[in-house]
């Protein structure tokens, strides 16, 4: 783990999220990005050397709407950058971490991620990502 | 704001978040603090430019403790660092952000901190921190 590569916000109307947290970060986000194969719209923010990924869901099954129907809306996942995300995983599952998918797949901003279930983190959801040179 | 300068994940047993998320981070903590005005224990890990803050309740009346009790262990709130935490909290209440206490106040960590109310970010609840000098 390098550093918090972003932190996803779940929302439910991204255009208000992208007003409000234009006003609260006092910038302007540089990226909108949709990832139809999670079911996802993006919108970035850069905040020092990591992002701030506001998340809505673009259908009704998305996994976001599925989260802010659970829990509502707020921070949905930490990323870390790894190097390697192969060995990360390796070196995760010996150490009793449980993935959401056994590899790594493609997802927004460029990136090789995968999550970990968050029962066998303590509640939190946490995605590994790595940059796709 | 400048950065994200922690995140703070709400624990039940800190020794056993300790265990977890050293294996999890890949690095150990490298300070622990008890802010009793809080209510809470908590050790911290770098991680980047930013910190991991594991907290726990130091009695069941911390704000740790009622949050746990409401939604379970996880993420609990996102610090971000500025430069002038007086002015911050001006241009923010300005933008109709709503501060939990008026002023900053000393908090874990050698920071003045101030938080903004959750109902006013979409559900996060916002850290402003700055060093003192």
């Amino acid at each position: 783990m390098n550093k918090i590569e972003h932190i996803g916000i779940a929302v439910k109307d991204l255009d208000a999220a992208i007003s409000l947290y234009s006003a609260l970060l006092n910038t302007k986000p540089y990226k909108h990005e949709d990832v139809e194969s999670e079911g996802v719209r993006t919108s970035f923010f850069r905040m020092g050397e990591a992002k701030i990924e506001l998340l809505s869901a673009s259908h009704t099954e998305s996994p976001i709407a599925k989260f802010i129907e659970k829990r509502g809306e707020g921070i949905h996942h930490i990323a870390f950058e790894v190097s390697d995300i192969d060995a990360e995983i390796i070196r995760l599952q010996s150490e009793g971490f449980e993935l959401i998918t056994k590899t790594a797949k493609p997802g927004a901003d460029n990136k090789l991620i995968a999550f970990l279930h968050p029962k066998s983190t303590g509640g939190v959801l946490i995605e590994l990502c790595m940059e796709v040179s």
